[in-house]
This record gives structure tokens, sequence and C-alpha cells, in this order.
């Protein structure tokens, strides 16, 4: 049995040890903290773990880094010799450029293939006491291939990720990084503006504002909820990508009030109209 | 028992004749189409119903008008002398100003109350087959007084909607629709405006934002599947008010941006701290 190595066992890494279980894989699992590991092997989350971190790479096969992006970069880099050679170690960062190219670098000296991988699943929570088996069900994953990258070692990385039922997407780094920032970052920029447009009053409207919130506030503002280090940093290491997405949605805001304000309510129909089409296809692609 | 009727059998409509079974109402519902009307005897959504809309009013002791905005606005107006005598109309829609002064006008000239409320209830979907008993548990209903209206006609609405175990909420008409505007109109054009950011672009790219949308887009869009006429009407009857929530929105979604181009990423994630603080602090007062 191939063995694995779980670096961070948070909501992603603790998610996917759960999804894990049963595979054909010994998982071994690593987190900063004590309660962590007590808890993982608690819920069956890993099978061992160490304080360790070098014992436990330096036996898997494959290493999933399941850390902040910033610790994703440091402690790939840090623990450049202690991979096992020939093994291949991935991630699930929410950005790719910024993680791969010092990875790449780092681990090719020693012989350890990178492979950056994004699971596009997650929820506003975060920690070990989130982690569910199914989070990662259906998931699409990115999987980012350079001009450095082994054939075998992406195809090592895809077939891991078919292994818990999800879908791996090929696809290249900048590219990567562009369409999250679109289909992702975006979205938790305009939920937190719209959080700030309604809850940042004083107290006495606040209290009229919470009677007035209901399903849609709750839906278009939920990712506001996540962690903020975490959103920080994922924007902060994607920057350009996410200002051209700022860009597109300010055009279409744009177009959108200038057709409220001009009163042209039958061109705002077909702009509603344009718009659940276009979800509502997209809802079907998923069988939803 | 006192005689309720439902006019119009919608999400709304059906939903509030599910939410009323077995309390003390005889439910009579009106429908323009005859399947919905059968439809919603079938399904145990009112005890009665009619094509003939004066038949239900005149012996109804609360009439809820379930209508679109110009419909609650035309009917209430057409029916006006058809209304039982010292009878009080309702209605959900979501604004209140264009529904109220009409309405008070022309249900007073014949001994008829008008009382104005707005549900905060809802979903995406619309249609009797989309309505559940469910919907509006634990919402919020505002209930517009104006400086005409009477007291016990208040007090009726009132008790009505606690009756299905939501929270009446005493509001002026104009705070009312400029506070709806802030929590739930503004949504709908955010989540245009990010729906159509993503997935309004060419066959190639949609093909890998189909990919890359996940669980962030989906909640941040989930209300642009909508009904397009719906929300065209909401908008165009409430115009002003949105255009002042608009504005609340772009104040804070500059200065987020504005912060992201300076790199001042410290800032930054004091503003999803802020955001975090913000929203689960609603949560919490929902007990979510």
């Amino acid at each position: 049995m191939q063995k694995i190595a779980i670096i961070g066992l948070g909501l992603l890494g603790g998610s996917l040890g759960l999804a894990l279980r049963g595979k054909e894989f010994v998982r071994l699992g690593w987190a900063r903290r004590k309660e962590t590991r007590e808890e993982a092997l608690r819920r069956g989350i890993v099978d061992e773990s160490s304080e360790n971190i070098e014992d436990i790479i330096s036996q898997s096969d494959i290493s999933i880094l399941c850390l902040p992006i910033p610790r994703i970069i440091e402690f790939g880099e840090k623990y450049a010799a202690h991979f096992k050679k020939g093994s291949v170690v991935t991630d699930i960062g929410s950005v790719k450029g910024a993680i791969t190219s010092p990875l790449e670098k780092a681990l090719v000296l020693y012989g350890v293939f990178f492979i950056g991988s994004h699971p596009m699943a997650g929820t506003e929570k975060s920690g070990i006491e989130a982690a569910f088996s199914e989070l990662y069900k259906g998931a699409s994953v990115f999987i980012t291939k350079t001009s450095q990258s082994s054939s075998a070692a992406l195809e090592t990385v895809k077939k891991f990720w078919q292994t818990i039922n999800t879908r791996p997407v090929e696809i290249g780094v900048l590219e990567h990084d562009e369409l999250v920032a679109h289909t992702s970052h975006l979205q938790h920029i305009a939920a937190l503006a719209i959080t700030e447009a309604v809850l940042d009053c004083d107290p006495d409207t606040l209290k009229l504002r919470y009677a007035g919130c209901a399903g849609g506030f709750k839906d278009t503002s939920r990712i506001t909820s996540s962690s903020p280090q975490m959103w920080r940093e994922i924007i902060e290491h994607n920057q350009p990508a996410v200002l051209e997405s700022v860009k597109e949605f300010e055009k279409r805001w744009l177009n959108i009030i200038k057709i409220i304000e001009n009163k042209d309510f039958d061109a705002l129909y077909q702009e509603f109209a344009k718009g659940k089409k276009m979800r509502d296809e997209w809802l079907k692609s998923r069988g939803l």
C-alpha cells in the first residue's frame, strides 16, 4: 500500500483524510497542534500521526500540503530535502502561480516532483472540527501542468484525486489563477461589500436591517464568514488576476446600474432573464 | 371561523395556504389558471376555490393579495367595491410605497381597510409547485403603518401573521422601501453582475468557468435564478431607494478595491475580519 502524507489537518486536510478512509493508502498525518493530531486519530481521519514532519514525508509516496498558502511555500522549501526521493508533492492552495514556481525549483534538486492541485471545495468554516467526508464529492480539481511537469507525476496526482470521486481538470498555472479570480475570488470581494453595505451602520438602523435580512442576504454574504486570514492570503497571492476579474464585474455592474438610472426596465428584464438563463444552464450542467 | 381569501396561488400564496392548514380560518383561494386552483385543492393548500374573484373576496374577513406588484395594485383598485365591508386587505409585495397609496385610497371609499405586509420569505423558485409549508417559518414580516391606518386593522394583520409563526415588525412605508433596497434588492443586482462576470463569455472559456464554479459562486449567484419579471417589477417600483443602496455598495466596493490595488493586505485582512464579525453576529441573532 502506498503511503500518503497529509500535511495540515484543517477543513481541507481533515476532509481529505476522511474521504480517503477505506481507500488503498496508509494515511500519515501531521498538524502543528497536538490536540489536532489526537482528534485526527480519534475521528479516523488518519491512520498514523507524528509531530515530526520529516518522519512522515520521508516515507510517503505522495505528500499533500493542506496548509495556508504562505505555509505551503515555506514548508515545501524548508523540508525539500526530506521528502522521499522520487515521490510526488502536491497541495490544495487556491492560487497556483505563487506556489508552483518556488516549489518546482526547490524540489527538483532532490529528485522530488511537484504538481499543483486546487480542489474546488470548501465551506466558510475552518479547522478539523469542520471536516467532513463528503467535502470533495463531485468537485472539480485543477491540476496545474508546467513545462517542467513530469507526466508520470501528473498522472499520479490525477489518479489520486480520482480515488475520492473528484473530477481532475488539467490547466496551466496562469490560466488557473485568472480562472479562479473570476469564479471564486471575485465573489469573496463582492460578498464582503454586500455585507458592509447592509450591516455597517448605526445600532438603530442595524436592528431593522437584521429584520430585513433573509435568504437573499444570507446566501450572497455566506462566504464573508470565511477565514479573513485565508482570504487575505489568497488575494495577496493573486492580486493582478483579481483586479482583472474586478474590472469584469464592474463592467457588468455599471451597465446594470445605468439601465436602472435610465428607468429602462425592459432592458433590466432582459438582463435578469439572461442572468437566470446562464445560471440555470450552469446548474443543469452540474445535475443540480 | 373567519374566512380568508388567498388571491394568487404561486410560491407565496401557495405556501401561505399550506402554513394556514389546521389554523382557525376557512381558506378560500383564487388563481387565474384552472390547473392551479385544482392543484391547490388537491394539495390541501385551500379549502375552497373559485374562478370568480368577487365571490371569494366578498365573503372574506381578510384578503391577502399574493400577486406580482402591478397585479396587486390593479386588482386592489379593480375589485375595491367587492371586498366585504369592514374587512381587511393586505398583500405580500416586496415594495410598499407603490402599493399602499393607491390601495388605501381605493379601498377606504368602500369601508375596507388596507394594511401592507411584506414577509421576508421566498426562494429563487416560483409557482405553486414550489410552495411549501415552512416557507414563512420564523420570517420577519414588515407591516406598514401610515397616518391613515386603522389600529384595529393593523392589529388584525399582525395577529394573522403571528398565526403562522412569523415575526411582525411595524414600519413606515418609505422606511420599509429603503430598508429592503439595502437588505434584498441590492443583492439581486450584485448577484446578477456576478453571474454575468463569470458566465457571459466565449464557449471555450465557459467550459473552464463551469469547472471553476463551486460553492462560493453557487450561493452568491443563487437569486439570479429568480423570476426576471418579478425582479424587474420590484426594482421598477423602488428605483430611488435601490439607487441609494447601490451607492452604499459602491462606496464599500471601491474602498476594498483601492486597498487591493494599493497592496495593503493588512487593511484587507481588517476588512474581511470586520465583515466576518458583522455577518457572524447577524447569524447569531437568528440562532443560526
